[in-house]
């Protein structure tokens, strides 16, 4: 399938008559063909205009519509071949396994939300009969939640297939019923154009409203701000920069009617190692530790850039053994050159900081946009000293913190900001430090891992990636997992609503077999 | 049980050293004993610090303490006796009869919470089990909610005991294992200091640490910014005017942490009456709505302010029985001088919008702070030219327009802002017309009701009070009914917590008997 550089608007193929930009290869460091042209306010009316109109049609199908859409977005995706994953590779750097293992998870991510979407769960159906004996009478009331409306999706530049066009946010919102307007991420235009296409078949062969998908290419700071601003708009999704997301809350909070905005933002993950795992674990643990903080170049929003352990000589060990495995690190091409140059910048910023040592680097083979790993190691008294610290630097690079005792460390855990995750290392003697350290960690992230790395985030029911600020801006949700639908969701209550117009989740019937709360007590429906 | 004038910061009872306020009398206009201290900053600082360090030890209470904990607040603001419905009544110039309904309301509401956290299906327990065997693995998932933090609850007037200082915010919260300061409505602060007297006491006969609740007296422009800016605090609960509930919006988000504001605002609540209802429903239609625009001198949320009908002899009939029972209907006390002004203002401003026809009054006795109620008819260029028609005006005072055919009632459905109530009065031969409104009105109202009025909001598990902006600053939470205890939740997911170390709703033998999501497959708990 030829690349055209064209956007999608609805049913339309559009060349964007805003300025052209190009894909861009960072390992060679050079411009791919061909041009996109960027959107026009005018396309931004027009796909938000699409996407308002199809909300009813699209929201009214029944459940097992929607989800063989999402099972059909999945195959279409697949049905690209090698084309998508050789683009991806030369727009972003990244290694085709890793590519080939990031489109299953993509096409797995869009199949749970199928499941989601079947099982019913999110709806909360809940009915509490009419009581019309009691003084005064209790009416029928019956509650299902619907969803928000039209929603803006902003494509991440770090996973070009699970969290950009086709991933988990659009995924969660098309599943919760909202149609979805895609900005595509400038790093990987053509890959976004592959995936935009797909979603447009998809939605073509389901015979959907066309204004369920749209894909506009931009800036974030015209065509994103002015997509966040368009009274269609009824909810945002954004995996990116804290700069950017916050920009993007500020343009939601100050409309004429505010929106929510679930932007993903920043996280140093902070990694415990307690005494007695840290004397355990050896050289497998810094082999592990080493091995979470280079991959992917360290370029994962749950990527460990924050150690606490106490001072000592198996901590020392630890740090010798994890300085021989980041020596042995080769440098990898980062994402794009922005990031590399931001990537250069904090590590040179963290050279300046006194009391912070440079234990251990990576090579520095490669090409232009090629990082070194970088491992620093500091006191309590310098930790806290610098909340610069605290500062995501996005890439592979974190700073250890010595406490010398674990009142410091766990001081030191009541300090830090919200986190996307914090990880414990523990074993049998540590768990009495365990326990006092997780009622406050659990304060802090929206997941919390034992004897392991943060990195890898498994699409599930039970997971979490979210957190409190600034790891997100809603630590009320989750952008990974079952969960993420939630977000677009609000709850809708029907009293006394004559049987023939209630939603079929809300009929006496039951014939979707829903899982329904009745009159406080849940019932488990056989599924349809 | 003596009115000191004091305000409850933890176990301490505090006068409070800024201007002196006094209770209001709305039916003498004069002034109440004795005067009450507002807080400094120093009060709320001192209250946010208690409850910061409230929040770890409350949350990790056992269910069942927290739930009897609820019951026992509902216990004693019974045992208070009637002296706090006579204080009330003062205050507020609502009946003896309307307050002892609503002290029964509040008390149910906490019994209501009270089993909310019993059953546990708020943690939206679930469970993702390991499979080691998958390549690659998949760790152990498991996720809970948690409370936020630290809640601020403002105090609203038009309920003095259910939706004030033991109201559904501050039960709701509480519930949701979250510490509450609250921010009593200088309309009532006699009745404020009574029932926080009785939180307090319910805090210490529970052994419960003494930060779990607070209650300052203050302005909303000081106190009250105070309180939502203070970094303890985690989310904020509102109940009152547009202008009010803005303000705290932009504290919020302007805070280094935002947090979220529920603030529950404005709405005219839209009844549609459609054609083969009005014809059947007759005088007695007339009556039910008119009973309903009057109730509580029209100082409902969901007060009936807008009518939407088709013209013809039947709606004249309807207007005419409409203004034969208005007129029959005495001016009632509002709560405060100030509601009173403001109605005042509302209904001279309506009486010079060109083409808006004052068809029927109230009668004019009563004293000072006495309402008049109104009612007014346009037709639909009136009404869609005057966008302030779609304002609330707070008070016992409505619009009803007439439309010429049913496409253009269903465009003005089209234009409505947010509600918290929309209503359509609908019989055999309107059914048609009452599908096409319904997926409309269901993207503008947090509740839809059938042939009743939008007044009497049950405390129920299946009810929504909330919607779309402006209604609420939040449309994906409701203010009464079960699901106001997710407004205070967040998620954690907890990857390879060793089992000694899982909070009890997660672990393998499900101490709680909590129903779970197992493996994507509901299953229900037995309870404990």
């Amino acid at each position: 399938m030829a690349i055209l550089g064209e956007m999608i608007i609805g049913a339309h193929s559009v060349r964007g008559a805003g300025t052209e930009v190009f894909g861009f290869n960072p390992a060679t460091r050079e411009d791919l063909q061909p041009g996109f042209g960027q959107a026009t306010g005018d396309d931004v009316e027009r796909a938000c205009a699409l996407a308002s109109e199809a909300f009813d049609p699209y929201r009214a199908l029944p459940l097992e519509g929607r989800a063989a859409f999402l099972e059909m977005v999945a195959e279409e995706i697949l049905a690209i071949g090698p084309e998508l994953i050789e683009r991806a590779q030369l727009e972003t750097g990244l290694p085709q396994a890793r590519l080939e293992g990031e489109r299953m998870r993509t096409v797995t991510q869009l199949r749970l939300f199928a499941k989601v979407v079947r099982d019913g769960y999110f709806m909360d159906a809940t009915i509490d009969s009419a009581l019309p004996e009691r003084a005064p009478p209790r009416p029928d009331l019956r509650l299902r939640k619907i969803g928000l409306g039209p929603v803006v999706v902003f494509g991440a530049s770090n996973f070009p297939l699970a969290f950009s066009v086709a991933g988990g946010d659009t995924a969660s919102a098309l599943a919760a019923g909202c149609p979805v307007v895609v900005k595509a991420h400038s790093a990987h235009p053509g890959t976004s154009e592959l995936v935009g296409r797909a979603v447009q078949r998809a939605v073509k062969a389901c015979g959907l409203p066309e204004g369920v998908f749209s894909m506009l290419f931009g800036d974030g700071r015209t065509v994103g701000q002015q997509l966040v601003s368009h009274p269609a708009i009824k909810a945002v999704g954004f995996t990116g920069s804290r700069q950017g997301g916050l920009a993007l809350l500020r343009t939601a909070a100050a409309r004429p009617e505010p929106i929510p905005v679930y932007a993903e933002m920043s996280s140093v993950n902070p990694v415990f190692l307690l005494p007695a795992a840290v004397q355990a674990g050896g050289a497998t643990l810094a082999q592990g530790f080493v091995d979470s903080l280079t991959l992917g170049v360290g370029q994962f929003c749950t990527n460990p850039g924050l150690v606490f352990a106490l001072a000592g000589a198996e901590l020392d060990a630890f740090v010798a053994a994890s300085a021989q495995a980041l020596g042995a690190k080769g440098a990898g091409t980062m994402l794009t050159a922005g990031i590399h140059d931001a990537y250069t910048k904090g590590v040179t910023a963290f050279n300046t900081v006194d009391g912070l040592q440079l234990v251990a680097q990576g090579t520095t083979e490669g090409n232009g946009c090629a990082a070194q790993a970088a491992l620093y190691v500091c006191d309590a008294a310098t930790y806290m000293g610098n909340p610069a610290l605290e500062d995501e630097v996005f890439g592979p690079c974190a700073v250890l913190v010595r406490f010398t005792d674990a009142a410091q460390m766990l001081q030191a855990a009541e300090h830090l900001h919200g986190q996307l995750t914090v990880t414990v290392h523990a074993r049998e003697g540590d768990l009495d430090l365990a326990a006092k350290l997780l009622p406050i960690v659990e304060r802090k992230a929206g997941r919390v891992l034992f004897n392991g790395f943060p990195t890898g985030v498994e699409v599930a029911h039970a997971m979490v990636h979210g957190g409190p600020f600034p790891a997100t801006s809603d630590s009320r949700t989750t952008s990974v997992g079952a969960s993420a639908i939630d977000r677009f969701l609000r709850p809708v209550c029907y009293q006394n609503v004559p049987g023939s117009l209630l939603p079929e989740a809300l009929r006496d019937d039951n014939p979707l077999g829903l899982s329904r709360l009745q009159d406080g007590t849940l019932q488990v429906g056989g599924g349809k």
